[in-house]
């Protein structure tokens, strides 16, 4: 059995709180009716990957709530065809299937991103996780995104591999691999995938523990800091493997140009690169390019497992301003009365005249 | 009549010159025979936009050449369709013709980017502006890309202000548009607009003239400048416009879903923003983001009128290092004999003690 | 006869308005007192440069003020030797007065800032050009803005110059301008130096004029994204000098060592560069890196003429959005009503279907 | 017994290797005589921290050394105080002794950075560790490298801290801890607070060891990451602490003007900020970030255990380049005939058709 999570609300205007929405108040899932055995909900979640595919959709709030919200703190699960619940997926990115060739990567992944509409459906009792509750809606969201980031990063950290390795292929094939200027574009994307591995890793190593429950959780600095840093550069990345890649990036002709006898011998003769490269192989990796810089990828890199305004501000409330504040007391000499566990400790520096 | 000018060659290996490419040596257009009546080419040109629309091509060479590659030293204009001049162009972005809604920029332009080339074309006498003179092809290509940066400049200052205004109406759209971090994202995009229309401005203002022929071009340092600057900052607006649009740009459904009575309106009441906004105008917005935002934009806006990393070249090279350097020799007191019209008239400072 | 301007005042919490501070109200300038033939003020403007070597000091507010304010909207010029005026200046930077060598700049430049206290001073009526009409206190502020931007762009424009030229003869002393990581970093210091200088004339050639007053200033965007763009990047620039400079501009030898007879031949040999470059000449040329580089000079950069985040506020609110959002909504084909004088002149794109 | 390691040479014209220098040849440490108890040693060190109070200094090289250079390939340790060496130190940043106010760091810590020459320096036999053996002295340098990189993490984990925490405590104090632009500026610098930390725990983490002589050594991509992270955007830390501290930072009055009873009273009411917090301790933090941004500052975070430009090419040489090309082979579908240990073992991705 597989199940999908349903998290994103569609959430109308962003200005406004859940239960301030106009013209409807529909926009976050929310429980319309009460009864004996269950409740009724109604609302849409959007851009749930894969559900149509799923056994079970697993909903949960997707923010804390105040107490006018609290129709809105509701989480469940039900399966997938229940009553009520329609799903509008988004187009396939292509619509030449099969056609490996020209679309590597969007020909092989399609993730039926669906608008997810709760049309006044019954949730049976035994189903309800949360109802109402509104105290606790953060919680949920907050420790969600804290395995989500984390679940990013992993497989994260193995497609900055191949976005580096096209980088650098193309380069070869290219015969500018020694450019100074692609050397040092190439040194980049080498730190940005290797601080994504190494600070998710460090997201396990240093793993958090919740003081009531014992439940163990990627530590939430880290991980959120490493889903930032992938996120926040992975135009960069784009941008330089369009760049070593060269103009024919937009303009390569396709597979049925490349097979048709007309025109092979032609792209065979000038689409080539440096002379050990086979003229196909250089296609094959200039179309992984285009397909790997689309826009779907840098809409779902930016948005997919939180945008990069809540990382950010996650990173800041989970800071210890306190012991960096402490720190810089110390070394101006400030006296405020204030203890530090650590810097309180430490021998006055510099020492007192 | 309409021409298009072919300059970037093929190139194949790009870290060898024209006259030592493997396996053969027509990566760059080049003169394989001369008669007393003409000369006949061969080699390939790529990424020439709209060529099959075209009367005549003409055709420059890309680079500077040094007698080995004299061969390359070739400039002339023939009708497209003369014998022996093959276009194979990229297929279109889109294969769903007058889809506005989905596809409001890629279903309204098509440049039908071609690889040209030029099997064996006889070329007369008389169409014929460089041949062999190898010392002329790098002032060719030089200066035509002093025309070339400008004009790509003209249509991006008109450019950014769309994708400008996209990210600015799509905040208003989605509420918001007073969140500090938008606010701060699209002070940005206003700078990068205008800071490329106020030097493409000056680009003209500041022309410079050839001392021999009194040819007037725009200022090449400016002119580069300003090509590398949206060049260079284009994935950021992207990125900015994306961030600003949400996940909903990598999963809005079509418009055949949006006019598909069954699914009409689930769309129209769950995708809507701001209530003041038809879902309609909302659903367009996003498509239009989708649209710009497409790898073959990306590309274009990196490649078309040069690379990022040509105009570096150009920009480093067209310094005033010597008045530079003047500037600091007499700020530091260093005093080796080299005389600058400006630095040495002025008077000393710091003052000699 | 010179004039000081005083316009920032000491400001104390920067989250509260001026009559809203604690535990005093003089924070910013004020009128404390009214009678037939002039007023007393009372409170402190900072960083005056060059104030006690002028004959005037005037007094201009630095910001827009409320109604509750009104007492702070005040404008005069007095004699900088008026009782009650008590000016505290910053030390110097170096107590080493006439130390061109080891100190070319600010042992040639000490402009005196001074905190200009107002202890209770009489302004006869004759010197006052705004007293309590709070409403025109951020005309006052914005127009001085206007013009102290583009100063601001003059002296840095030339600034830069030697910053540029100061990097690039470092490279040459050390034998490594030829090295791609410098030709890189020098070409993005030439890029800022040009963009400065190209924006400044910019912001002069496009100069607007006050509707009812018919005075001209210099253009505020231009003016503003300008000196934003120096010195926002002032920090790369200083970071550029650093490291082309190598560790040593942190442990040069002073000018004692290089003059003592028991050390001089050491340093002569030992701190040469390429060999055609006297000791003395790369010497001279590290100090003056160690002095443009200096906590003083960063500060005055991101400080002088205004704030950082008051010119890109500046330009958020110059910004023409309205022009911009037309723009995409004729590319996205949203049509709400709204006219725009240039953008629905034009004909339609896309084209209707 | 302490001891200094002086391992980077004066250098001369980095153009050039050591034996090509001039006008002479000690610009590094050579061998220039060889006897049967020792050897005679000759040149300069430069930047040698704290070798006056050393009483032993460990002499390696600083790079790879060619057959021409072996003279040059040469390590080993003396007395401080050996007959032939010379230390001429840097002056102090400031001679105000124990204006511990003024100056906090600057007057706690001198460290004394000596040009160290050897003029002409007996070694005796059982003191050299390297004695012409060129091929082994690259092995060295980057061996301290590993550990030196590592030793910089370490102390730099901390002085993030205090320089987050010094940016987080004027912003509190100036009353702006709340303005967005602030928590903007405030969360990338814990996000290099908090990356430096996670990347030199991981570079002990995951230690490697070297085959032959089971030596473990930090992570060297992992060490040289962290380095270059908190050395590249030092100059950016330096300006948010001086953007939010304001103009202030760079014309507070000094101790005496604070302590002299003519302008003490102006001062502690004009430098006040929020009501809450004494005057000395804003003055106090203001002296702080005035210390930490000095070019002193800049400059050794830059140069010190290694400069930027020798972290960025370690990173280059120690990438798996193999690894991220097969990685993107994989995904584009190209087949070369080359295995990699993982991605060949794969099942295919995409699918075969």
């Amino acid at each position: 059995m597989t199940l999908a999570l349903a998290m994103t609300d569609a959430k109308g205007d962003r200005s406004l709180r859940p239960s301030q929405q106009q013209p409807h108040q529909d926009y976050y899932v929310r429980v319309v009716e009460e009864g004996p055995d269950g409740i009724v909900v109604r609302g849409a979640k959007a851009h749930i990957s894969h559900s149509p595919c799923n056994n079970e959709i697993l909903v949960v709030p997707c923010r804390a709530m105040r107490e006018d919200d609290k129709a809105y703190a509701v989480s469940f699960a039900i399966p997938a065809n229940t009553k009520g619940v329609k799903m509008i997926c988004a187009e396939p990115e292509i619509k030449d299937p099969e056609n490996f060739f020209d679309y590597p990567i969007s020909a092989s992944i399609y993730l039926a991103d669906s608008l997810l509409v709760f049309d006044n459906v019954f949730v049976p009792k035994e189903r309800i996780f949360l109802c109402q509750e509104w105290r606790f809606a953060g919680d949920i969201a907050y420790m969600f995104g804290n395995f989500h980031r984390l679940s990013a990063e992993s497989y994260k950290a193995v497609e900055l591999e191949y976005l580096t390795g096209a980088a650098a292929l193309m380069a070869e094939y290219n015969g500018i691999e020694k450019a100074s200027h692609v050397v040092d574009k190439l040194t980049n994307l080498v730190m940005i995938t290797e601080v994504v591995d190494f600070l998710s890793k460090a997201a396990c190593e240093y793993a958090v523990s919740e003081p009531d429950s014992d439940l163990v959780y990627p530590n939430p600095m880290c991980a959120n800091i490493a889903k930032y840093y992938y996120a926040d550069n992975f135009h960069y990345v784009t941008k330089v493997m369009q760049d070593i890649g060269g103009g024919i990036v937009g303009t390569i002709p396709s597979h049925k140009d490349f097979t048709n006898p007309q025109t092979r011998s032609y792209i065979e003769k000038y689409l080539g690169g440096k002379a050990s490269v086979p003229t196909e192989d250089r296609m094959r990796l200039i179309r992984l390019i285009r397909d790997l810089t689309s826009a779907y990828e840098d809409v779902i890199t930016i948005h997919a497992e939180g945008s990069i305004a809540a990382q950010r501000l996650s990173i800041f409330q989970l800071a210890d301003f306190d012991r960096y504040k402490a720190a810089a007391k110390r070394a101006a000499g400030i006296e405020d009365g204030k203890k530090h566990p650590i810097y309180s400790e430490l021998p006055d520096f510099p020492p007192k005249p």
